[in-house]
This record gives structure tokens, sequence and C-alpha cells, in this order.
């Protein structure tokens, strides 16, 4: 059965905060950045007590900054206070889920207006509390409290899609260096730097240490060596998992009918799948997400187009293990190819399929509950031609969205056109 | 303008976990008492493959449980992997969030029949610690921080509505006494007694062990002992403050043109409305909940009916304060006048607007995440005359629920009818 919403929503404008590690700032006052590019981006402008509703995606806030309650609270915070806020939580698709909700909202016919946003602050805790709470986001009594934390668990897909697809390192350092390479364009990164960067500036900290310098010629001889990018969860590395950060982003959806009166170039939500799964232990395979690939189905099947119509697709890449397989799942390879794709290229910038444009989770930053939501800012900046050097080549009329709450738990694709 | 959904949602079943306290079991676990109850209640049954998705209330499952991401993990426990599973939260409103997302993902044209519930598994926590994750819900910068926990807050607006209205001790004990009363008659309720089974229990006690009897010979004088009702925030006292409380509620949910299938006797949300408020230092009048007033505005805009055509309501009594402040903002009575209507007993079971028939907060106990849910249990039970002995003794085929989350930055008001 295909499934329709009523009424479609458009996009109208978009913000984010830098994102990285900010001690003085709140959550809110990282939103409030987002919130006024935002409001900025809207071609036509906008009077801000139109916006009738807020939906926000936050995976943590009581844990990671002794907040709870955050929606409004951020609505009070820029200026919408009284307005409907409602916080959607699905651990780190709660970003993707958020947007969802909004999409909904706009297509019961309650609301016109609807501002989507994400923010989390993690950086307040020490990385291993950090790592206690995301703990959280699985199935605790399976999970969690007998040892299984999340490079674990991604480290335990990664090891069956070894086994069964020959996955090798040099595939997933491929995703990193693809990444790094995107998030060096990206002024809002975390890592607004490539691999090769990181390397340089390693090597002049050796060298002026008096340190002896290591062999390396290349980014793959940087990631190989264990002493620069040490194990986290075997297979897993360093540089395969996604970073802890602080960030905000948020968009402005419109009824479809009111798009055009805000922007000539509205960038139009046209399919929408949301899918959850069993813990671990219940799955009958450990290389692909059932919930993504349900998620992924009905996207496309709201939206009446296949994966090879999509130009470009930001995806869930918690780990490069993760983004192998959502790229998999979503359709654009064959089961057990998405590792020989990222190495051959194909997901590059201007490769055929160009997948995390942005830097992704991994160099852009991963602020759990904004990443879904950030993963929007992206597609309408690369679906306008306004994503500056890292613009893709090609025309991006069509674009994908795939955000994932712990090991696919909670699935969310977003499928949009320019049109 | 009136806001209008696309089509109205219609409530086919409804389930209820015991309320109270439970070592042994896991939140989850109280969900599933909730959904088997739920599947039992729906005349015609139903095939669980036939239920689309899923909302979940609940405030704060990672702190009290250590379990966050709890709706697909729900999901997976009652036999629905996979369905779409979110979580949504607003403090102590987030059982009326989620049955508000229910409702418009049903108008959105999306799902036909979706499940609704809330849960929260509090007592594992020593109760300091539970009032210090309530607290989080509050606006932490400028009042948890500083000393102003929840009982604080309500102290604040009921000294206020003191010094405005010449509230009594007396007003504050009838709403105790009237919601004891209630929920002696609710087997599910943590307290299932009423004020003078609680004060012979305590005699018996004295007697036993030999202490001086007190002198108390009615259910006030009982209360007026600051012995046996020790005051937690001045004025408010023990009795005046709602439990801490594990437990869990569901409703299903279906679209409007589905519901004489399930039952011949569908109850019919016909009205809901949201809307937030400035944290307490931020607002004009402390006697009175503007997001209160804004919700049941819109919730009676979308009915097309009057607060005098209610014929009974649930609503958000996490103190009394609360009830009394709450039966004004929905326009039952008179700003300044709903302590003296609690005194001369119109908002009893048999008054001419009774409220809170369950018991309330008070006695039915507070689960936080699904109180809002539980309110719909109560009106589904009155409104189909199934509510055992505390059934109010005039058909309600007009109801309302009332639910707040912090101290008001959330209000969710919905309205119901029976057709």
């Amino acid at each position: 059965m295909t499934r329709r919403l009523n009424r479609l929503a458009a996009i109208v404008g978009v913000g984010a905060s830098k994102f990285g590690t900010f001690e003085d700032k709140l959550g809110r006052e990282l939103f409030a950045d987002a919130f006024l590019e935002m409001m900025n981006s809207i071609d036509r402008g906008i009077n801000i007590k139109d916006i009738e509703a807020f939906y926000l995606g936050s995976a943590a806030p009581l844990s990671f900054e002794g907040q709870a309650h955050l929606a409004p609270i951020i609505a009070d915070q820029v200026g919408l206070a009284n307005r409907p806020a409602t916080r959607v939580e699905g651990a780190c698709a709660s970003g993707g889920l958020a947007l969802r909700e909004g999409i909904i909202a706009i297509a019961s016919g309650l609301y016109d207006i609807v501002l989507v946003g994400g923010v989390e602050k993690m950086t307040n805790l020490p990385t291993s509390e950090v790592t206690d709470v995301l703990a959280a986001f699985s199935d605790t009594p399976y999970e969690s409290r007998v040892g299984i934390t999340f490079p674990g668990a991604y480290a335990l897909m990664a090891t069956a899609y070894r086994h069964k697809y020959g996955l090798t390192d040099e595939q997933l350092m491929a995703v990193t260096i693809k990444n790094h390479q995107n998030g060096a364009l990206n002024p809002k990164a975390q890592f607004n730097c490539s691999i090769s960067d990181i390397m340089i500036s390693r090597l002049a900290k050796i060298k002026e240490k008096g340190q002896p310098v290591p062999d390396w010629s290349s980014e793959m001889d940087f990631l190989k060596d264990l002493q620069a990018n040490p194990v986290i969860a075997w297979p897993l590395k360093l540089f395969d998992c996604s970073p802890i950060t602080d960030g905000a982003a948020c968009v402005l959806l419109v009824a479809e009918h009111l798009a055009k009166s805000f922007t000539e170039t509205p960038v139009y939500v046209i399919g929408s799948g949301q899918a959850s799964d069993y813990s671990l232990h219940g799955r009958k395979d450990l290389t692909t997400l059932d919930g993504a690939k349900e998620a992924a189905h009905q996207a496309y099947d709201m939206a009446g187009v296949r994966p090879e119509d999509i130009r470009m697709a930001e995806v869930h890449d918690c780990f490069t293990i993760a983004e192998i397989i959502a790229t998999e799942d979503l359709g654009f390879f064959r089961q057990g190819e998405g590792g020989r794709a990222a190495e051959q290229g194909l997901t590059a910038r201007h490769g055929t399929k160009p997948v995390n444009p942005s830097g992704g989770l991994k160099a852009k930053g991963h602020p759990v509950g904004a990443s879904g939501v950030a993963q929007v800012v992206e597609v309408w900046q690369q679906m306008r031609g306004e994503a500056g050097a890292r613009q893709i080549n090609r025309d991006v009329h069509l674009a994908l969205t795939h955000n994932v709450g712990a090991h696919g738990a909670t699935c969310v694709v977003h499928i949009y056109e320019r049109r």
C-alpha cells in the first residue's frame, strides 16, 4: 500500500550553528544561532508571528545538559513563546523524526508554517560519560548493561559484514578520507580539514618535539598507523567513529501551496518513511538495517522515484561501516558492494552517487539530535546551488536523507525535489 | 482562526497497568500490561498487524530507568517491531502530546490506526533523585539551579493565588479529599483509599504502639495536623502533592470512518489544543496558566463547544492548587472561584462539574509520561458507562482532558464526544 500525505510540505529556509565544542554556550543559544541564519535564508522573508508550531529533535538534553522539556524553552528563546512546541526523541534519529512530525502536522491541515529543529549540547560531559549516555539508546538490559556500547555494536556489524562480504580496512578508510575531504570545504564542520591536513599538522608537532618521524606518505598510511588511528572496537578505529559535538540546525516547512510566496526555489519533501527494528539480538542479519530498507521503501514509494534517480544523499555515517551499509540499504549499490563503491570513488562529491558532501557525521560532527536536521541543511544548499566550494558539479534536483537512531532501531528516510 | 484537522480520530480501545511501585518490572513490562488490556477492550477485536504506528509519551526514561530510545523497544515488546515508533517528550504533558501527535498523524492521511501510549518507571530512584530529575523540566539556569523544584514552583503559584483571591487551606484540602474519595473507587489507583481510610489505618498503628492518640474527628482534622500532613513547600503540604508512581496507559486511535467497525460506542476526539508558556519569571500572572487557557481555547474552538457543555474533566492535579487553577483556566469557574467551587462540592463525582473522577494524579498516581494517556482511559470508561463504582450519575457525552508539563510551559487540552 502506498502511503500518501493529504498535502506536501516544502522547505523555504534553513540554518545551522557552527558544529564543534562550545564551552560557553547553552544548547538553546546554539539553536538561536541556527534560527537566526534560517530566518535570514528565506528569500522573501517571513514575519516570525506567522510560525505556528515547533518540533524539536533532541536525544538526551537532560543527561547531557541537565535540561529536559527543551522544546518550549527553545521556543521562548527564539521568540516563539506560546506556540505548540514538541520534542521528539528517537536517539540519533531525533532530528529526522522531528522533520517527519513537522511534515505530518502540515499534512494534517492543522498548521501551514512549522519550524523543525534539532539540537544537542554534548561536550559538557567527559567522553566516557557521553558514551554511557549514548549506550542508554540501546536495549539496555540486553546490550549496554552487558557491555555493548555503540562502537561495539557497530563493530559487530562490521565484523559480520567483513565475514560475509570481505570488507577491507581500505574500504572503511575510503569513507573516512572522502568525508574529511568534504568536511574540509564545509565552514560549519567540526573537522573542517582533510585527513592530509590532520596528518601534516601531526607531523609538524612530532618534528617540533624532536620525536621519530613516522613514515606516512599518504592518507591511507596515516590511517593504517595504529599510533595515529588506534583501534576503538575492532575493526573500527578512531577515524571510523564520528565525534562528540555541540550543534543545532533548523528548517522552515510550509504547506506546498505557500512555498512560492517565500522563495522561487523551494525544496519539496516528496517522500517520507519511518520504521523501527528489533534489538541486535533479535535480527536475522547484522550486515543490513531492515528498518532503513523499510523506511527507504516507504519514501521511494511515496515519492514515486527509484534509487537511481537520487542525485545526492546525506546518510547516517556515525561509523564508516554505517555509511557503507546505508548506501546498500538505500538501493544505491547491491548488498556487499558498498565498500567497493566507496573505494572506487562512486560516493565522492563528483562521483556518480555523491554521499555526504557535507562531510557527514564523521567530519561535520554529530550533535546527535541535530544531525537529522543538519542533513536537510546540506540538501537545501546543494539543491539550490548554494554549497560553495563543495557544490556538486551536476544539477541536484532529487536528493535523499537517511537518519538512524541507535543501531537502526529507528530509521527515517526523506526524499526532496526542487521544482 | 479556527484550526481544523483534515479528519478526526476516534478511540476504540483503552488500557492501563496498575499504578504504584513495582520493583520487579521494567517500564516496557508495565506498558505490556496496559497494551494487553487495551487489545481486550476493543469490542469487535483487532488484528495486531493492522496497527500502523506508535506514539509514546515518556518524560525521562533515561534518567529514571537508564533506558532512552524507548519507543521502538516498547514496540518490539508488544509485537509491533518495525512499525514507526516515536517518543514525544513534554515533561508531565508527554502523554497528552503523544495523543495529539497520534491524532495529527491520522488527520495527515498517513495512517488509519495508531497506538498511543505513555509510560514512566519512576520508583527505581530515591525520592530526592526523582525530584532532581523532575526539576530538570523547569528552565534550569533560572529555576532549578537556583533552588526551585516543582513543589516550590507550585507553592509560588499557590501563594500568589492566596494573596490575590483569598485561597484557604480548606479549599486545597477539599481537592485532596475529593480525589482520594474517587481514587478509593479506582482499582488501578496507587492510593486506592480515601483520606478516612488513611486516617483510620494511622490511628490503628498509633494505638498499637501505645502512642498518644491524636484528636482527629474528620478528614479535615487529619489534614490540618502537621504531624500527619507536614509542610512540603508552604502552603503546600504532603497531601497537596501527587505521588511518585510507576505506570503505563494506552489507547487505540482510528480514523473516524473506521470507528464503528471496531465498536458501537467509539469516543471521538473532536477538539485538540496545545500551547507553551514562558518560564515562571517571564509571566505576568502566577495565578493562571496562559498556556492552558490558550490550549483550551483552541480545543473548544475546534470542537465547537463551550466549557458549560463539558460533562466531566480529567485535569492535571500534580498539586491541589493546580487543579483549582485548571478548573478556572478551562472556563468551568471564574478566576478566583475554583477553590470555593471545590469546597462546595461542585467538582465532586456527582457535582455539577465532575473533575478527576479517576482520583486524579493525587490518588490514582502520577507516572509522569503516562498521566496524559491515563486521563483518556478514565474519559473512555465514564463516557461508555464502564467506570464501575465511580461512574458519574449523569450521561457523559462530552468530556475533556487537561495535561500540563512542568509549571505550564507545555499545556495540552482534548475534548471527546460519544456519538
